[in-house]
């Protein structure tokens, strides 16, 4: 006898598609029922680990990279749950179905290779809010240039993150305490981690498809230190089972990346053994090859791990992301440089010019970086824990910056080490060019040598070179294109997001005079010699 | 019979004393005549070396340290200068003289125990731009906050610094072009670098008393590499003599500190030999123990060499200063960090926000930082190199943090680095202080670490403290002094140069709150519990 499973609906490309089983409900379903489903085209096999829903719903999701028929069948120790097998015929994508966002030599595109430009945004439990803030939160990232959100799986505890959540991700045994115990232990909460709570990550499903419909990727952080009930601190069998969990459940879903961690090394009770087999666990469960790395606190992971897709990094140093390029060959992202705010913690309270500078310097070291706002108000909703509105005067000009980045070169901007280079310094004689072949200075220390010679310029070569003077505000640049190509010249305002041609056709050697002032760019752009 | 030398006056402690003596004009007294002249106290036995100064005259300059009758006398492989002896009572200082700033643990102190505030400015040749230019400089000077300035002893070619000087330190042999030649030898320029022209360096005495009678020292740069006369490439045995008379000429001037080089690193044709060779030629020839560093370009020299007094770095990472001073037990002087203007060099066209950001910054790392401005004209009068009129906005700032270090400690202003802190940031839990005990970051991210973890603060223990926010704009800050102390809080805006009160009394766990904005500081001094 054939038993079959029932579908969401059509299938399409790069869509999530479900199949639903009846199992048993009695014991711990959790725990006792082993099941996955394995999807055929061709020479293609994939294989899905399913889950418990709850109510004897189980649950198989594929999202599928090719068009066509794929069968199915699944297995389980659940005979309810074994031997299902059928067909489904996924279409066409959908306007807006781009699939995963995959690396792409340094920087990302989504799987069906149209680009995608990384500027994330940080609010790490808005999808905990309740409906009217989190439906404001969407409302403000629909309105925001921002094209990720890094958000957590799990409720954080913090200065100004005292609230309870409407639901918790395990079973409630008993309540505890509402402020930072001396340790878990004291915290009062206990849970049955043994037994997830399914309608709390169908409400985390529900908000990761409404970032899906408004163009946001989901970088979700799987774990983090900032807890008062206990979830930070589970055995390793519970992390891993949580991790399986929270990743078969999830993995289907188009707009997710996985982050290890927030701060990782914060989770003073995990080893790096600890993080290492927990990573193998996220990548054994998700057959569909999302993003994953890990963020942290004092000290980076080991990026060059090659399971790591990309460095996703907390650093106010953003010009360093030119050198982590290099060292790990990665796309780079700062995701966290310091937030646009005034609270009295030092990385929450840099002034929007200074954000920014950073998203503008990142950009011009060949990376990304990350927004966050933390403006202190009486209700105590951060934007950067809780969302709801977006008050700094840094958003309007990252979607300036958005918009200068989508008019460029579809590769993305990659540093360009020696154009852009300032006047020789002295004339007809040794300029600093020579200097530096001559004196290399430490690698720590590359950031300070460019501060002091030359600008950062990123671009793409022969066609498309963006000089960014940060702080610094010259009244000149000295055009040094390739010879024998002739150039636009436009100054950028990064702050007050203006542009003007400032020449409608440069050459190698010509000097271009503007009014000097903080925080402008030139951008040179190929037109016919 | 007793020949005795000609004073040029009274003596006085901490002023120049000067014996004349004449002697052989033929041959080439630079050369073929050696000269020193023992001075006696007591047990005090002080070696000057004399000097030719043209015109059959030859010189002796005596710094006295002590009061009281000093005895002399001269020896010679010249007859006449031979043998010549005699006694001179120095009386008490006079008003003003305090004798050179000599290191005083990790900060200065003149000679006879007073204050030095090092606040330096840099006009690398404005001694050599002729009487009217120079007038207006020492005008400046005389109204500007600044205690010392980098000068050079050598002319200087760069870009905007293309004017000869009135004369030159050695005897002209064949003029030369003006633009910076493919070589030197190419550049048409020869000297007799074997005879000083004495009027080059009476000039340079002129104008380094005129700088000591409005309270400035002169850091005087021994070599640089920005030449085209030849300066730079002499043998090692035209350095050697130029230091010695140089040296002999100055080191009775009370505000005279030794800077080998400016940029030693860019003098491609000395070894590191040389300038260990060239050091030791300094000390030998100067018995008053000046101060004594040398200056970078990429690679800062060795400040653990015990011959160096201080570091005199080139560095944009003020907030390094903190390191250094731990790294090398010196006093630190950033004398480069770059300079507020608009030029198209990097290192010259910081704003004057920036300028006055990384003195604060500096300030707090305990240490000391340099000014220079770079605004172009077209008469192409930079500051930087040939002084004149100070346009720019940092100025008036830096007298205003001057005021604040001299209403401070007498003693300067040492890190704290455990207070100022802000709040601890998990309420009752684990805070940052404690995480920095668990993870240390590489001593190149300390500035990282600070940036993101707390705000420097600098001062005296149990007395003052002084917390600068940067670009930083926190609302509040927790009071972290140490129990049972109480304390005045001043907000200080660095850039609006305001300060006002904003509590009469706090202890420690008290918050303070205030208007959020960049570039303020809070100032806690202790008062009576």
């Amino acid at each position: 006898m054939t038993k079959s499973a029932t579908a969401n609906g059509a299938a399409s490309l790069w869509a999530t598609f479900e199949l639903t089983l009846e199992g048993p409900s009695t014991g711990n379903p959790f725990q006792d029922v082993q099941l996955r489903a394995i999807f055929r085209q061709g020479d293609r096999e994939v294989q899905v680990t399913g889950f418990y829903d709850g109510d004897g719903q189980y649950k198989f999701r594929f999202l599928p990279d090719v068009t066509g028929v794929w069968t199915y069948e699944t297995h389980s120790n659940a005979p309810a749950l074994d031997g299902a097998s059928g067909s489904v015929e996924v279409g066409p994508a959908k306007a807006g179905h781009h699939g995963p966002v995959r690396a792409s030599g340094l920087h990302f595109r989504y799987a069906d290779g149209s680009r995608y430009i990384n500027i994330g945004t940080t609010a790490y439990v808005w999808n905990l809010q309740g409906d009217e803030l989190e439906q404001q939160t969407l409302a403000t990232l629909a309105e925001a240039p921002f094209t990720k959100i890094r958000m957590c799986v799990f409720p954080k505890h913090y200065r100004y993150n005292q609230n309870e959540p409407d639901r918790y991700p395990f079973a409630l045994v008993k309540e505890g305490g509402h402020t930072w115990p001396a340790s878990i232990e004291q915290s009062g909460w206990q849970f049955d981690f043994d037994r997830f709570e399914p309608a709390y990550f169908r409400h985390l499903e529900q908000r990761i498809a409404d970032l899906a419909a408004i163009g946001v990727e989901a970088d979700l952080i799987l774990l983090h230190p900032y807890d008062r009930w206990g979830f930070s601190q589970m055995s390793a069998e519970q992390d891993d089972r949580y991790l399986r969990y929270v990743v078969s459940r999830l993995s289907a879903f188009p707009n997710v990346w996985w982050s290890m961690a927030n701060e990782y090394d914060f989770m003073f009770n995990k080893t790096l053994d600890d993080w290492n087999r927990m990573i193998d666990v996220v990548i054994d469960t998700d057959p569909f090859d999302h993003l994953l790395s890990v963020h942290n606190g004092f000290g980076p992971f080991d990026y060059s791990d090659e399971r790591l897709t990309h460095v996703s990094i907390q650093r106010p140093y953003t010009d360093r992301i030119a050198l982590w390029r290099e060292e790990f060959k990665k796309p780079v992202s700062d995701d966290e440089c310091c937030y646009e705010g005034d609270i009295g913690e030092a990385w929450g309270n840099i002034s929007g010019k200074e954000l920014v500078h950073r998203f503008w310097d990142g950009t011009v070291a060949g990376g990304y970086v990350t927004h966050g706002e933390t403006f202190y108000n009486d209700s105590e909703t951060l934007w950067w824990a809780k969302g709801g509105k977006l008050i700094g005067e840094s958003v309007s000009r990252i979607a300036f910056l958005r918009q200068i980045l989508e008019e460029g070169p579809d590769e993305g901007l990659d540093p360009m080490p020696h154009t852009g280079h300032h006047k020789i310094m002295m004339a007809g004689g040794l300029d600093h060019a020579d200097l530096r072949q001559l004196i290399i200075p430490p690698p720590e220390e590359q950031g300070w040598a460019r501060a002091m010679v030359h600008f950062a310029t990123a671009g793409q070569p022969h066609r498309y070179y963006l000089t960014y003077f940060g702080g610094n505000q010259p009244r000149e640049l000295a055009v040094a294109v390739p010879p024998e190509e002739a150039y636009r010249a436009t100054l950028i305002d990064t702050w007050e997001m203006t542009k003007s041609v400032i020449a409608e056709k440069v050459v190698r050697g010509d000097m271009l005079v503007f009014a000097p002032k903080p925080y402008q760019a030139v951008l040179l752009e190929r037109i016919e010699a």
